[in-house]
């Protein structure tokens, strides 16, 4: 029921005619649904339903597909009558069945997928092919025209919605939310996107909660709140609810017809209103709450219990079809009810008038290229990298932090391209030192503003937001829909999305083999407030598992880089933004820290993506005594002081210092197409020296990348091991083992043959380590980076010998 | 300001000594709370501030803390009126030195510390202590009375506060939610906790919002709506709002008073109309949303840039004390206007007047034995799980699902202990075949219900609810509160709450380290649809690296358990429900499945962790040509089938067969307590034969659990590899090369010299994996885990030949 005001014809707008048609189109695409979820064969009920033509195994989700079949049809109504373009967000994933029944009605399927054709032979297959062993999964999976959501698991349907809407002014999303989805964290934390939406630049999002009442055993909490409650919470998001309810399908379709006309003219107007010139404010969007029952037009009971609006109507309403003859007759009824003889013609394709109903080519929800998009990725324009380097003189001059002299870089890339990139932090963006981004753009916020409130705009291209859900939803439909974006937050909280990156892992597997999905911008993670770093924050911000985590999805949509300095890390994000269909981690520190590459120097080591710096070796070119291996800023400085404390103090040990940037060369080329081949490994490590690998994270991810290289067995790692707490950060370095003092150690303990002779310095070591906490316990530190760098600088001569 | 009807005094509660007292004791708690971020000496300002009183290095959050002085101090007023039980959640966990303030104020920190006294001396340490190394962390830590909450990553705080609410009916639990963490996903979703919440068993929640304005950069989304939306909102989810704003302490100290007094009635009447004895509805708790500004009481400006009110007062608002004169004046004006002179005595501890304002004794918030949750816990009274045992004849038989069998046993957990265990997922526990527990309780639910509702009651011991961050957050309130429980959830989705788990191990493993905190009660995970049972959901529904995630947490606070069978289950979860301050995760399977172990055998089993089946291993006792191991219910029937196919066709192959349980016992003693010794290690698996190895998770995590193990080089791993779909349970295996054929062709790969004399079979093997594929690409399959079983069963004395 639309609220107030309405009009008779408003309140009525279809005419009988079209009442009959959108009808039988729903019906059809009903029909379509249960026939995907039952039917082997006789997909038309030519014959009597028999035993035969029903599949032996029963999957699927019935209770969801009519409400998403009654919503397209009638948006479908919308797109024509108004020429709009639209894409349909479907957050209760498992209407799989629904999704692709109106696709093939609409024709997308079959002119992407030959073989399921508008026909009989199509149908059957079609059918046929759902959660069935080499078909179809049962979600709105990737293989679903039109689809940029898959919903297995579910939260993120609206975060994605409002990242398509984003830079597409002239978009709808219309965004279906189950009132299961909706008891989830991350949904009810998107509602209020609206407070980042700009009506004149970026386009419209619909969202359409469908509260059919129930999810797989338990009623939903949003239908069982009083009606005004919810009400109120949807006021309370911001937005104009409207209510269609009812399970009379004559009274719903008109009444949702006429409230989804209602509400895009809202659309309009508010659109209209913000690009007449005038500032732009935060409208109160429409929204739609469609109450109909779970499993409409389903079956009404089954085995002496309701089964129509229940739970029981959630997966498949009716079992045992093919041994309880009284449940097949049950189904036949069902099917028939749908009146399918009207419906399809001869050849089995829909009759001309629903064929005619749907929208044209690009029109079609399943065909609008935004919802492929990688049909409409530009590459961006990025400035050159290498006139942003820091003027590195001699390895580790000058002190700057990776994140700021990276910041004036992605600024320059906003300038450059200022409809296709936008940068997603939860509110860490200066705290990160991508402050330089602020001279150029500000906080897209479409909220109440103050004077004093530094940098936010309706037009800002930087979305802050204390949400990493919906920073990581955002720019997942942001990408899905053809643009680029990167996502900086602290390390130990990105795991708040692990279950996100999954999925977006596991669309780009299985997108990278279906042909008509074109690839996509790669989802780049900047994380520049990392485990070693947290002076302040102490143990609850310390985590570097994420890599791990990434490191678990297939390699071939999974990229980790630990840039050690400020020029490397620039020469990895312009690789990482001209990249496709990754998922890329980057690693890198924001503090004051020295840096080691020239500009060319630095392109080179990320080219290879692991290499030995001989400046900082002693060996000569010769086999070392030992290899000294580091993969992160912190663990660099670390081992190149060791390297330099061997090198005062044991001249004589050939010493070999190697960086990796790129951790997927440790693998085998085998396991990743980055692996670095066996015979250059072991060159560079050698076949039988120890290596000590001071490692930024779990040290046994090391190991784990490593286990089948030759020279395994003499690899010891050093990296995080869960200990830290507030305190400096070397003594965070030394509550791990990973310090310099204790690298050194390690050397000493497994070059065969040094112990004997460097007792006294190993002495030292441990007296060092000692001091250090004894002198930080008692005074703290004041600029400690900078004063452990000095103990480096003072060696400088060394360092450069290899120069 | 209370919204309607007050009297006159109500409306001023506070008389002018209350008043002026309360105060005080506010500025004493802000004093302290400067001191901590900026003083290591002088504490009591006896003489002129120098440089060399304030600490190099300045760290700490300021903004939020004279929030939760003001309303730890009210709250303790109500307390001693009413004689409250009362505890503290403290969403904004940066606000870590005001409750270290409070607890100090109250005596509870010094009775716990000795060393931080309530004197000068005390007071000094307490500063220094402050973010300093060796010190205290910054948040609301473990190390602080009183806190079950650490709020380090913010989202929680709601959850936890309802999760020691459960089963607590005379607490109060006051839960302060920053206007930065109600932004985030989880706490969004944790408002509608209340339709969860029975007012006549539990204990009530207070949520103050605490509305300052500002995160590090922006301004906060809440605190940017209009005023009248953030009412609907809070409406919306189903409370009554009260609204105290203000920046004239005096008036907020009256309006705070009169409206938390007028809050706390309307608690008691909703109490006592629910515990009445008639039918239990859902009221509308009451909310406080606390408007004041942010950092306030501190400097107006700072740089000519304003500070008190804006993000600015965030951190630390005045930076450079030790080397701007300046600074230093405006940091001394500052504390100086707290005018500690009347706050402390001479000894240094609080005036007489103030020591007197806290409640006494366990009635202090930070001393209440509620929030030391150990302090509380008592032994669940567990039925004896061997009545519960499957009877397993010989191995294989009978067929059932783990789960299944674990449903009984724990309905009887819950009818034993009405008051101290709970069951929580996200509405899958029927789905998880745990529908057992029904027969004795229903589900939670104070929402509306309608006939035909299925086991649903205010009284319900069992928590479901569409979100897992609720799942966990409740559950972690009620374990920290000294009770017990269980998550059952899919295994894939579990990882939505990765982050919270990084937490949890967190707090668990500082918590060990703190002699006052007692062990609580571990978190169980019950992950019973797993990765190879998603027939229908597919891929997105596939993942088990929560298993890694959960291996990367310190060693003495993580356990995985990967039972084989029902009667194996029904042992671990035993000895998981009676652990303490682990996580433990258990995956076991939910579809039929055939037994292996009686329970006696399980027992010895479980207990070992590991072992050789030497009723499926041909090497009678003798060394092997081939170690074939398991861990996991799939890879078991799988590895039993490959045993079973090696002894049809090579019979003279000396085959043994080891299963893990536990998979810390692959690691060595030193990385894990339950690390099986060496040479143990070596009897089992051999010092030098080939070891394949199928696995339930990702194959890597194998290699790092034992890549120090002597035979190491010859293990080969099969598990799971990100490859699935929709299909059968076992083309799934097939996909991933865990299926029995693959393991054959292992075998015969790896044993030397095996491959000449073993080459039919090998291409039997390899035919044999074709032609399943192409039958269930025909086909599906009916109930392929039965039929599979048979393919077993039918070699069934072979299988028996060890007993």
């Amino acid at each position: 029921m639309t609220p107030t005001r309405p009009g008779p014809s408003a309140l009525t707008p279809l005419t009988e005619d079209e009442l009959r048609r959108i009808d039988a189109y729903w019906r059809a695409a009903n029909y379509l649904t249960v026939g995907q979820i039952y039917l082997l064969d006789n997909p038309l009920l030519r014959e009597p339903l028999a035993p035969e033509h029903v599949k032996p195994r029963l999957l699927g989700h019935w209770g969801t597909g009519p409400g998403l079949n009654l919503i397209y049809a009638h948006l479908n109504r919308l797109i024509v009558d108004r020429d709009l373009s639209a894409i349909f967000v479907t957050g209760p994933g498992h209407g799989g069945p629904a999704l692709v029944a109106n696709t093939w009605l609409e024709g997308t399927y079959s002119e992407l997928y030959h073989s399921v054709g508008r026909d009989e032979t199509g149908m059957a297959r079609l059918f046929r092919q759902f959660s069935f062993p080499g078909g179809v999964p049962s979600h709105v999976a990737p293989e679903v025209p039109g689809s940029i959501h898959e919903g297995g698991e579910l939260g993120y349907a609206l975060s994605h919605a409002y990242g398509a809407a984003f830079d597409n002014p002239d978009l709808l999303v219309a965004c279906v939310i189950g009132d299961g989805e909706a008891e989830t964290g991350p949904l009810a934390g998107s509602w209020l996107s609206n407070v980042f939406l700009n009506p004149a630049r970026d386009g419209a999002v619909l969202p359409i909660l469908h509260l059919n009442g129930y999810k797989i055993a338990n009623p939903t909490v949003l239908d069982r709140i009083p009606a005004e409650e919810l009400l109120e919470l949807m006021r309370g998001y911001g937005y104009q609810p409207y209510v269609v309810e009812g399970d009379d399908p004559a009274k719903v379709h008109q009444s949702l017809a006429a409230t989804l006309d209602r509400m895009v003219d809202e659309i309009a107007a508010i659109q209209r209103r913000a690009r007449s010139g005038g500032p732009v404010e935060r409208p109160r969007w429409p929204m739609l709450i469609l109450r109909t029952p779970k499993g409409w037009t389903g079956p009404k009971n089954a085995d002496g219990k309701p089964v129509e609006g229940t739970f029981r109507a959630h997966q498949v309403p009716i079992d045992e079809v093919r041994s309880n003859p009284e449940h097949l007759a049950e189904l036949e009824r069902w099917l028939r009810s749908y009146r399918p003889e009207e419906l399809f013609d001869a050849t089995g394709g829909p009759v001309a008038e629903l064929a005619a109903l749907p929208p044209r080519g690009d029109r079609r929800m399943s065909a609008n290229p935004v919802a492929n998009g990688g049909r409409l990725l530009r590459d961006l324009e990025l400035p050159d990298f290498r006139d942003y380097a820091v003027d590195v003189q001699h390895p580790g001059e000058p002190i700057a932090g990776a994140a700021g002299v990276l910041g004036p870089w992605i600024r320059d890339v906003i300038s450059r391209n200022p409809q296709t990139f936008r940068l997603f932090g939860p509110d860490e963006v200066a705290s990160n030192r991508l402050g330089a981004v602020f001279e150029v753009t500000d906080r897209a916020f479409v909220g109440d503003t103050v004077p004093g409130d530094d940098h936010l705009s309706p037009d800002g291209r930087v979305m802050e937001v204390l949400s990493e859900h919906l920073c990581q939803g955002w720019l997942e439909g942001y990408l899905l829909t053809g643009r680029h974006g990167i996502f900086t937050s602290y390390e130990a909280f990105i795991h708040i999305v692990d279950s996100m990156v999954n999925q977006h892992a596991k669309w780009l597997k299985v997108t990278r083999l279906i042909p008509w999905r074109e690839p996509v911008a790669s989802l780049n993670y900047l994380l520049s407030s990392h485990v070693w770093r947290q002076d302040h924050n102490g143990f609850s911000h310390q985590d570097p598992g994420f890599i791990d985590h990434v490191m678990n999805k297939k390699a071939e949509v999974v990229r980790v880089y630990l840039p050690p300095d400020a020029n490397t890390l620039l020469s990895t994000m312009d690789h990482c933004l001209r990249s496709r269909h990754y998922i890329n981690v980057v690693v890198a520190g924001k503090q004051p820290a020295p840096n080691w590459l020239t500009m060319d120097e630095a392109i080179q080591h990320c080219r290879r993506g692991l290499g030995i710096w001989d400046w900082a070796s002693s060996d000569d070119g010769s086999e070392p005594d030992v290899v000294l291996a580091c993969a992160g800023d912190v663990p660099a400085l670390e081992t190149l002081a060791a390297a330099d404390l061997l090198r005062q103090h044991l001249p004589e040990l050939k010493v070999r210092v190697v960086n990796v940037v790129d951790l997927m060369r440790l693998q085998p080329p085998s396991e990743h197409p980055h692996g670095l081949p066996d015979n250059e490994f072991d060159t560079i490590f050698t076949r039988d020296k120890p290596i000590i690998f001071a490692y930024h994270g779990y040290p046994w991810l090391i190991h784990r990348l490593t286990y089948r290289r030759t020279n395994h067995v003499n690899l010891h790692v050093r990296g995080y091991k869960e200990e830290g707490t507030t305190t400096t950060p070397f003594d965070m370095v030394m509550l791990n083992d990973l310090d310099r003092f204790h690298l050194v150690v390690d050397v000493i303990d497994r070059v065969p043959g040094l112990a004997p002779r460097a007792a006294h310095l190993r002495q030292e070591m441990v007296d060092a380590r000692q001091s250090c906490r004894d002198y930080t316990r008692l005074h703290g530190e004041d600029d400690p980076r900078v004063a452990e760098w000095r103990w480096v600088r003072e060696t400088e001569p060394g360092l450069r010998s290899g120069r």
